[in-house]
């Protein structure tokens, strides 16, 4: 076998079984590899955002890496975003770049660069498989490395030689280290200090905010102390029957009013909240003045026991308080806005179904309603690079082919990333895009008067607008082969959405909001 | 004034008027200042890879540096391949990537990310301006290295509250380093070297392939000597009245058996040759075996001057041939291909077009009819990152508004930076768009068998074929604004063609080819 052979058996033999690929020539081994190795499902990706994207959502949704394959520096390159984005949701992904064979490096061909230096910042672990006997080591190194705790991006450059050239090591086993608890003790203090404050806060973050975890989390709720997540998180439960503590504000100074008078913040998978953007003479730390903190578990430990302990200690009932299901009725009508298309929305939405969000501004309008609905899953924009919400939405349906996949998008978000419309197609995904169409970047026309740079100008209103020319979403999706429909109404987008829940398969909305 | 309007106001007093932006609310201080600095273009790119690949053709064209504006870390990632093929293609840039406020940067805020370490490796020059008093000063730096000589990427970090923050520093001029002629002793001794060699060639590349440049070495070609180019040049003129010098071929071995017998390679603008990708068993570095290489100009030095020189030493000729004016004839009939496209375009281009070309497999059989087309420019895709053909017509079309803009496509390579065809409806840009539609990586069809990996099985063709779901190509124009042809035959294609470069302003053409 050669190396290629071996960088996909250890894959498979370490439960690393999807692939999402634009693969160049410097790749073609590890795609001709793939014929011989079945249980890699293999997904292209027309543009490597889409495919970090897509891992960063099968990574979110299986608790387990995909790898990515992209096109040695450049093709990386373009998969940075996401891979920002990946890097702040903690998502385990081993991306292969493929290189030129390494006696071609010194050469600086036209494709050549500085791979590690592109992949460091967004990667926990950066290695080269410089000859065909180490890539099944480095693979597994590199998945183990992608699980963390906490989990992130190990990225294996994978020179051609490395690829083509034979190897006997045909495969290793990662080592896959598991989350601490945190001491005893340490629970016991957290407790201690809890008791002693006036006003606390717990604040969750990660994997303190999946299921199991919020399970614990309600048993402090129930206890009396507020819970809080961070803003933006990577995977969370909602919806009926799920504990639904309140979220971090996304501006500083909502923030800080909400939490005014709290003296404790009890951090539990996250840090100290900090505020998305400065703003002249805005703070940037979201903890009051005077309030302490103290970390129950770090985003390395595991957040379930430590929620577990500090409830038990607490002498917290067993359970807490959970979400009732209320779906809105009647249907909504008039005009149709994000709040009216949330409670089609809420009032459609599958059990199981998976949201990704990358609504912008027209979030808040859906999630609303979206907490008495039926449970489902929120996967957010946790870095704050636009473009993941139908990348994630590819990801998520390749890892839960079983679910309803509903991703929520800006229109100018969708653009970044509209190649995944196609790879939802391809893949006949059971997924549903819905994009807000305001032709505008419409956080950025809140933003500029709150950075103090008042309101734009022509030239200004040149770099916020998107409505000239109107992007036709319908024409876009259905050019990518997706059915596709555009609501101008609520009535038109209950029909649409409740329609798209009720099928299997891709759908396209576009929710022409004012 | 305040940080933001002392780097527009520098840029302007330096000529640098041109900026592609694709803001977020870091850069809002920026976008408000374009307000207020009117001899700035703002142009408005749906995503980074799109302003970064328009700033690239707007530098090839103008010869001076266009800036772009990026959204911190994964703004500037999004933009990283087209970056990658502008440094290939020595084209100076000036990127203002925005940045958290200087105190804000602690907190590790969700876009937080190593700007620095993205930005280096296709950058000759990264600064972080961490006071608006330090704005006019260090944008005057990074417009002086972005002109090198060689030219390429300059990349100004800018921190909002540099942005926001009041200073006096209003402006300041750039140190513009001109190209120096190399000594009369080194030409003497390449044109002894030239004398003494039995069969050599002079291979040029970057600004030795410009107008000036080529004048200068059909004088040597007029004297017997044989003259090649790279094989992918930044910016060339062909046809009519134009020197046409012989390219290195692509693929190494044919490359190594055009040159069989060369015994020596003087270098101008350009460096020895190498393979654009590694294969087993084949050589690297294409200069044969035996070969001397010399450098007559290196990248820094004046070619025209160095090839002017060399002519005169040599005794050759005050000027050499040139091209015929041969437009084909009769009109392509019968199936479209890139053969028959090809005449079309060579039929029908106007003095002075510029052809953005990103066609891979398709590009061949455009470029042998057009060699005696009416003169016109050709910017190649320099770095190997597919992706650029679209946004190179953007910067194109906003630098020379007075010429026709081609851009050439594979239908693989249009799909990543698909956002610009936007940006030419929004710009309103004289610019035809060409999208060769085979439904296929075909590049990837041929260079799998030359890597040895055999023939594509079931997974490896679906990392290869885009044509289930087929892409419809009129749609996706028509989606973003620009009128928009299929054409399924060369009679179609002479019609569409003939018919958007006898008007103004922009058009699609999809051509389906088989």
């Amino acid at each position: 076998m050669n190396g290629a052979d071996a960088l996909l058996e250890t894959f498979v033999d370490n439960d690393v079984t999807a692939c999402f690929a634009n693969p160049g020539t410097s790749e073609m081994q590890f795609v001709a590899a793939l014929d011989r190795q079945p249980k890699m499902r293999p997904v292209l990706c027309l543009f490597e955002g889409v495919a970090t994207g897509a891992a960063d959502g099968y990574g979110r949704m299986a608790d387990k890496p995909a790898c990515t394959l992209l096109h040695l520096g450049p093709g990386y390159g373009n998969g940075v975003a996401n891979l920002h984005n990946a890097r702040r949701a903690f998502t385990p992904i081993v991306n292969v770049i493929g290189d030129h064979a390494t006696y071609h490096r010194q050469y600086d061909a036209p494709l050549n660069s500085d791979i590690p230096a592109l992949a460091r910042p967004n990667s926990l672990w950066v290695k080269s498989a410089d000859r065909a006997d180490d890539v099944a080591g480095l693979a597994a190194e590199a998945i183990g490395a992608a699980y963390g705790p906490p989990a992130g991006c190990a990225s294996l450059i994978l020179p051609a030689d490395s690829a083509w050239n034979e190897t006997s090591r045909r495969t290793a086993k990662a080592t896959i280290p598991a989350r601490v608890a945190p001491a005893g003790e340490a629970v016991d203090a957290v407790a201690r200090a809890l008791k002693a404050a006036k006003k606390p806060v717990v604040l969750l973050g990660g994997q303190a905010c999946r299921a199991e975890a919020l399970a614990q989390a309600a048993r402090l709720a129930a206890h009396g102390i507020r819970v809080m997540t961070d803003t933006f998180v990577a995977r969370q439960p909602r919806g009926a029957g799920v504990f639904a503590p309140g979220r971090m504000q996304y501006f500083g100074e909502a923030a800080l009013a909400d939490l005014e008078g709290v003296d404790l913040m009890v951090l539990t998978g996250t840090v100290a909240p900090v505020a998305f953007f400065a703003y002249p003479g805005r703070p940037s730390l979201l903890v009051p003045e005077g309030c302490a903190t103290v970390t129950l578990a770090t985003r390395q430990e595991d957040s379930v026991a430590a929620l577990a302990a500090l409830a038990d200690a607490l002498g917290a009932p067993a359970s807490g308080p959970v979400q009732p299901l209320k779906r809105p009725d009647p249907a909504p009508a008039g005009m149709l806005t994000p709040q009216s298309a949330g409670v089609a929305i809420a009032r459609h939405l599958p059990e199981g179904a998976i949201i990704c969000d990358d609504s912008v501004t027209s979030g808040g309008g859906v999630a609303v309603p979206c907490m008495t609905a039926v449970p489902h899953e929120v996967l957010a924009l946790t870095g704050g690079a636009i473009g993941i919400g139908a990348p994630l939405a590819v990801g998520a349906g390749v890892a839960a082919p079983d679910r309803k996949i509903v991703a929520l998008c800006g229109d100018g978000a969708a653009m970044y990333t509209v190649q995944a419309l196609w790879s939802i197609a391809r893949e006949n995904l059971d997924c549903t895009v819905v994009v807000f169409a305001n032709h505008s970047y419409r956080i950025l026309n809140i933003e500029m008067g709150r950075t103090g740079s008042g309101n734009p100008g022509p030239s200004a209103s040149k770099l916020l607008d998107l409505g000239a020319p109107k992007i036709d979403w319908v024409a876009m999706a259905k050019a990518q082969g997706l059915p596709a429909v555009r609501c101008e109404t609520a009535e038109d987008f209950e029909r649409a959405f409740g329609g798209a829940m009720a099928q299997t398969g891709p759908m396209f909305i576009e929710a022409a909001i004012p």
